[in-house]
């Protein structure tokens, strides 16, 4: 007898199985949307040739990959451990580079603890379908204890259904000579897609992370078109740009990394971006009180914490994704663990309520905090001065003609699209 | 005043200061080689176009790289914690793929534990060296806050010093149409350089895992040429084999892949290697009162875990590197943490004084365990039969023949290859 083994496993060959409850306490599965959508390629469950899919699978794990598609009853199999309800996160771009690096993280643990059962939804494109099975098979390789579901496909629909995050990596690229006004529209087009889809699918709680550029107003436009869902939900990822000028102040004044907090990105994850160095403390201190080189915190700071991408990408050939990677998993342990007294993070969040006096009905890149719940609050204890005030209100302008462009993904009318120079940070998605 | 700071920082720029103490306990570094061997282009110090290095820095921090030239007394700065002395890791192929996924690993903790500081030395090669950079700046934007030194360089003398581990990652992939003797002359002469500089400049315990093929061999010829180091500290990588028959085993079985143990893989790393289903346990019983499909683990099973390497190549279009590094993390943390009572793992190690009967003095990967202090003793509960027996012999004949392929490089004479057929995995390393 194979004890704790909840399975409809049959020695013909087949691991699709009758779906039995997941973990203890998990909520209920709704029918999945296969009978009202048709399924574009989806899922498949095969290993490798050697093992093949049987017909009769029922409908409900079709999209279960390789070892995963066994399924356990977490409860009955480990009376010692107090299992929590499985976490589902769908991460699109599933077979990118970013990816490649972010699952793992995600499934060793080190993001929602050591304690907490992952289940991973992969989604990728038609194109990408075979490489996605690779990364699963990878996963399944890596004999990850927390990682109790994986599965894999290409329809949005299919794949964010219960999702307790969506983590929005997959983005088109910017091919030779194409506007900005362009991608704007074409990945602004992806986006509003998956706003539609997690509206439709995902947990009402769902948190959702978009990291494809540009991120604000991608992000913006998901809100929009996810209405079921709290726009409070939504985040932009600047999480990068923060560890980065971290890393810089740290360096100019001599210090290990951790010395500094408070940072906070304001605005765009774009050039217009500003790292704020008049409320980020070292060692507990106001910087411009270490660093007494104002020039440099005024003009080479800002452009240092910029250009990082473009510098990577000559030296490495590439661009950052393990650090990206790194700087997502940060996002989202800032989020699920309690800030640190006095401190906070950065993330591009909805504006509608800020304190600060910025523009509403944006996505902004602000100073949060968090009680570790998966909510956040804004910082209300931050210093404003002009040179401040006149970079946010650039960046600001910024998402605000960027938002115009996007009106007729956002349900907002036409679009009018007028930005003035091109801003995208160098190399980055 | 900036608290805990232990740096000769001066304002100018340089960030490279003289040396301090860097971990309660820190053994006195030796002075450096440099005086004695001409450096190749080793080191440098500066994070971007912007930064730039002091000519007057002192010679025993010169390798630094970044945020991590500034040197911290790490018992000064935090009473509340309590440091473990720094562990120093050297990492060869340090711009590759594999060490992409695994310096970050290794600098998040999760291999060393939450408390253990970390030292990473990169290896890479004059060609290789933007990359590098591009690697050190990605673990600087990380802020990883154990990841308390990272330095890069090209010359094993100078990256070797003092390292408590190191993994030997990078090696030449074969050229089409090349020799498999060719190849295990080139990469041969790789890791008796190596061996020759760890002798000279390790830590006298310092463990060496060897992940660039063929990995077996390269070991041998590593410790030949390091006889300083006890040859018990010597790995070959099977831990991908292990994994890989793990989860097989447990896709079969319709289980999940933590329920299989004691899983052997002997041998070499080719596919003459040995994935042992004779001793190997689901659920604490032996696999064939589970798996009673014989036909399937005597064919099948060793078949799909040696092909699997090549399966993944053609999914990904390129090779395992995540889950290599994953089990690269597994292979480190079974040696310095205690193996689970009545579990073993697989290492290829140095077979003198072997229970099993099988050659000495080659890498051979047996069953370890491991008190969690570094070390290993061979499994003596292990089961025999005939089919197991025949397949042991057989990849033992296969090391034999590539010992005497390279005997021009371990001092045992003049080299005579004469290796019967191309056993290499598809498409690793």
């Amino acid at each position: 007898m194979v004890m704790g083994l909840s399975t409809a496993y049959s020695p013909a060959g087949s691991r699709l199985v009758a779906p039995t409850p997941l973990a203890a306490g998990a909520a209920p599965r709704r029918r999945r949307r296969s009978s009202l959508r048709p399924l574009l390629a989806t899922v498949r469950c095969s290993v490798d040739g050697a093992a093949t899919v049987a017909a009769e699978a029922p409908a409900s794990r079709k999209d279960c990959f390789g070892v995963f598609c066994t399924t356990y009853d977490l409860k009955a199999e480990d009376k010692t451990r107090s299992w929590k309800k499985l976490v589902s996160i769908a991460v699109s771009g599933a077979a990118g580079m970013i990816s490649n690096h972010l699952l793992f993280k995600l499934a060793s643990g080190e993001v929602f603890g050591q304690d907490q059962p992952i289940a991973l939804k992969l989604l990728g494109s038609e194109r990408s379908f075979q490489a996605l099975e690779g990364v699963a098979m990878e996963l399944e390789d890596s004999l990850y204890p927390l990682l109790r579901e994986v599965s894999i496909g290409i329809d949005p629909y299919e794949v964010f259904e219960d999702v307790d995050w969506a983590l929005l990596i997959g983005a088109k690229p910017r091919g030779p000579g194409m506007e900005r006004a362009a991608l704007l529209d074409i990945n602004g087009q992806i986006f509003a897609d998956q706003g539609k889809a997690l509206n439709t699918v995902a947990s009402p709680n769902v948190k959702v992370v978009v990291v494809g550029n540009p991120c604000n107003t991608n992000a913006l436009i998901c809100l929009k078109n996810a209405p079921r869902i709290p726009a409070k939900n939504f985040h932009a990822l600047t999480r990068l740009d923060e560890n980065r000028a971290k890393c810089q102040l740290a360096l100019k004044a001599g210090v290990f990394y951790d010395k500094v907090s408070n940072m906070t990105i304001w605005g765009n994850h774009s050039t217009t971006q500003v790292p704020d160095f008049l409320n980020a403390k070292i060692d507990g201190r106001p910087v411009k009180e270490v660093i007494k080189d104002t020039k440099w915190l005024e003009e080479e700071f800002t452009m240092t914490v910029q250009k990082r991408g473009g510098v990577l990408i000559q030296k490495w050939g590439r661009s950052s994704a393990a650090s990206t990677a790194v700087s997502i998993v940060d996002a989202i342990r800032s989020l699920v663990t309690p800030t640190p007294e006095g401190d906070w993070f950065s993330s591009g969040v909805y504006t509608t309520g800020n304190p600060y006096g910025i523009a509403e009905d944006i996505v902004f890149s602000m100073p949060c905090r968090s009680k570790g719940d998966g909510d956040y609050e804004l910082a209300s204890d931050v210093l404003m001065d002009d040179f401040l005030w006149e970079r946010i209100k650039k960046s600001e302008a910024e998402l605000l003609a960027e938002k115009k462009c996007v009106a007729h993904l956002t349900g907002e009318g036409n679009a009018f699209c007028d930005l003035p120079e091109d801003t995208m940070l160098p190399g980055e998605m």
